[in-house]
């Protein structure tokens, strides 16, 4: 009977990010082997637009689209510039979820999240492909193992040993010093706009006004909508990820103002917090 | 009984088109919140790729894609450059379709159909993400709520009041006037084909040559497929979407032509039409 | 009985490869067909990011995605410049898989492989939409006919009759001669590596090192990783597909090289083969 409710159950969901290209067939090969191995596993693709090789802009994509994935959700994230070299591949269980990424820093904004997490290194060779190539594994370990742990064919205590210390990106995570907040800028989008690691609910100030750096730039407030600035001119706003972000009203913002993204990021006067992340 | 028989139901897809780029991550949130508040809703990506807040090429794809898509879909159309401001949000229901769009004219081309259509103005911020953000209602509101109506959670007259005078565009429906038919130039395609909002099947000739007219460019024949021109050549041909577009043979006639979308066409000679639309 | 056992049957999933541009609405206008027609059909994108056109590369593509599609797929490829004309459609039968195309090449790797392939043309002008356009034949004949395959109404014997010679493009498949093996550059990825034909597992070297030539440029070994050479040098290593890849390390080959696609690819002393394919 417990077998039967078992294959009955609905299938986890699989979520793709990569680095692979929106217009490459790589990201189509994965969702195809998941396919062939759990058919009724449901795909939902994050995103494969993240920069070749840009393992922070990952990161903070997978950071700031967490909350907002399905609760039992397999992740799988991929920017994998070591991949082919003896880099490890971690997978973290928080809550239902789990995500698998390889051991570069990937991983860091989910690792440091304050749920209770369990690391653990992949090591099962018998559920990748048969024949695992050098530079894909994607498809020959990554989407195997994801369809057996969404499909329910594997669980999480049997993916490996525990993992001790999981490499994590030092300034991923804004610190906070008194009235001051260090960050990153972590991404540009599609627009030019650039994406900075500092939660916007962190910033009310403490009496006087806000000033922020970036780089060698300097905003002395932070406004709510483009529509507040003249057209061409810089602005700094909450964005949709909740996190602090620089844009050029109808212009883009990285080659403008030419910061790049791993630029620090400094505001001074914000009131002091209670409690900290 | 009644209530058993819906539950089982099979959920309605949601289309999704929108300005966020294939490349981002702002199409997997949409679609990893959906997922998360109704699993069983398939998700079909109509396109990402409508160019930044251009509204006018938005309503093209959507009124050129409507009669393709499934007949009870949820259809959440996001071409929103207002978003942030106090812009309404539209909700039309035609046959077993829904709509969701901003209320900035991207439904035009749904709303001048002849079909009996119900619009409603969306006000539901119960059903909202509880952290609304200023800038991406496509995921906290567009989303949610696409996902409730899908889903059967909510129903279409429980989204909020009639309302009385939705946005329309000016001219995306073309007008004729005894043997002329006047149109716009839509959008361009990826090939940098430009499409324009004259349906193919009113460009039957009365008894001489038609004459077409875009912008400074003039053209005294429909051909039917490229090879009727040489390489290099402009030509006006009826499209695949069923409007008449331009394209320059293995070019770009955006580019070559120097044609921007929103410039006036008209063809003259045509058959005077029994029944216009 | 057995009616309702075909009747509850799993549904087939649909494979689409299509030069139509990830950003443009074709893609999600063909899904949105298949899922009118079929919505228990699933579908999996496996690329829509082949060059405009490019046969070759389209073909290299399905040839090297083709052992990790679902055993039972239906894939629909259409890299179609001759739409329009009076180029005929085949419809491939290998396993448990059906494969639609244009006649024009696209399918030879498939075709060309040892397993037992039927082969029909395409002859059902019953099963495609009502107003069949001239140019999106993706949307108008492709996704019906693959939606009713996948979804059970028909079966592959009533496609159309027997086809003789379906087109095949010379080359695709690579020709061993004693210690050569000849070859062609099939596509660039998106980082502009340059993917040949030749299978990786062909190359063990006889005695001697190997010398393989990609147009003038000349390499007397193959790689691992990109690892093992200097940063902007070129280097020729066992890809993910399982072929022979030319790269710049951190560079474009085919703009850096200036290799274009169609280039030959000799491969000297190799070992003797006991098989060839």
């Amino acid at each position: 009977m417990v077998a039967r409710a078992a294959s009955v159950r609905r299938p986890r969901p699989v979520v793709l990010l990569t680095d692979f290209g929106a217009a490459s067939a790589y990201p189509g090969i994965v969702r195809a082997v998941i396919a062939s191995r759990e058919p009724r596993v449901p795909v939902i693709d994050l995103s494969h637009g993240v920069a070749f090789g840009a393992i922070l802009e990952g990161a903070a994509v997978l950071a700031s689209a967490w909350d907002y994935l399905p609760g039992n959700a397999v992740v799988v994230a991929v920017v994998d510039p070591g991949v082919g070299s003896s880099r490890r591949i971690v997978v973290a269980q928080q809550g239902r979820r789990h995500l698998l990424a390889p051991d570069n820093g990937l991983a860091t904004g989910i690792l440091t999240r304050r749920e209770p997490t369990e690391v653990r290194e992949l090591r099962r060779a018998d559920l990748e492909l048969p024949c695992r190539s050098a530079t894909f594994h994607g498809r020959d370990v990554f989407a195997p193992v994801a369809a057996a742990l969404a499909g329910g064919a594997v669980r999480f205590p049997e993916l490996g040993p525990r993992m001790a210390r999981p490499i994590r990106i030092e300034g991923l995570v804004a610190s906070r010093e008194g009235q001051r907040l260090h960050g990153l800028v972590v991404m540009a989008d599609v627009f030019g706009n650039l994406v900075t690691n500092l939660r916007a609910e962190d910033l009310a100030p403490a009496s006087g006004p806000l000033r922020i750096s970036v780089g060698r730039h300097r905003f002395d407030r932070i406004v709510r909508t483009y529509s507040e600035v003249p057209i061409g001119k810089a602005l700094v706003y909450p964005g949709s990820s909740g996190h602090l972000e620089i844009a050029v009203r109808d212009g883009d913002a990285r080659t403008k103002l030419g910061i790049a993204v791993g630029t620090p990021v400094t505001v001074v006067g914000i009131r002091k917090a209670r409690t900290t992340r």
